[in-house]
């Protein structure tokens, strides 16, 4: 297999597994909401901000393997087209799903969670204005993240200057 | 690799494969607008429908590598939800994009081409209904299909029963 590498590439790429890595890991734990946040509807009307797959190759795969569809609501949107900073209101939800290969091609099957990033600078000040949290099965009663700042925010810190955000606008 | 297989997997992959290798192939041919369509403008923003990528492992990967983001608009939305039929004025977009491997995971690129299915049953009733067109670069400049027939009905004909589609809704 291929590995091909970019400093930028393998910044965004390491960021946004680090977050995920983290939601994922806590699965293992009794579940118990961090906050209130609830599963937003309607989010594959939403702009598509990227797709990737985390495949066997990867040294996360056990944690993480799974197609990763993100995307970022209207509120959003003009932000993620500028590098942010991004208005509260602000969404990115990633749907993760299971994928299987057929002669070289991925494709995509059933849903494994939701993953959302909210923004609300003054309710989510400790942790960069930003609220994190995951539900298995996109189950509105199955958040996994009981502590956001260790399982989501550590990781984004490194991305302050693009407001804690590892996705960026691809044309 | 795995290859894992399933026969409406299959099915699904080899129509979807099929059509777009006949897109691209005329590529290298002079390119020619087999009839006035247009690229659409705000497709991000419609029903994200799933993503699949063609890696070098494919005996395609020549012609058709790439990550293959589909989308359908409002109009069509309901009807793939039910599996068909689409009425006049639907839209399916692909945005067929680059993709690199870092450590085991595949990573979204530059947009490589917009592949288009659009719905009218009187103009298009050679076709099943459906008009096709294929944009290199999402050039509207740059259309590649001269042939619809050839080039992309035949291969969607066997998919009659969901109204020539063969993406399906992955909830």
């Amino acid at each position: 297999m291929d590995k091909i590498r970019s400093d930028g590439m393998n910044r965004r790429l390491r960021g946004f597994l680090c977050a995920a890595a983290g939601m994922l890991a806590v699965m293992a734990v009794s579940a118990g909401a961090a906050d209130d946040l609830k599963p937003p509807v309607g989010y594959r009307n939403w702009f598509h901000v990227n797709t990737m797959i985390v495949d066997k190759a990867s040294p996360l795969f056990a944690q993480l393997g799974g197609m990763h569809n993100v995307h970022v609501n209207s509120v959003g949107e003009p932000a993620l087209k500028t590098g942010g900073p991004y208005p509260d209101g602000t969404m990115f939800l990633t749907d993760l799903h299971d994928f299987t290969v057929v002669d070289g091609s991925y494709v995509e099957g059933a849903l494994k969670g939701l993953a959302l990033m909210e923004k609300d600078s003054k309710r989510f000040a400790a942790t960069g204005g930003w609220g994190f949290q995951f539900w298995v099965g996109g189950d509105a009663t199955k958040p996994a993240v009981t502590d956001a700042t260790k399982q989501c925010f550590e990781c984004h810190q490194p991305q302050k200057a693009q407001d804690y955000v590892y996705s960026t606008y691809i044309p």
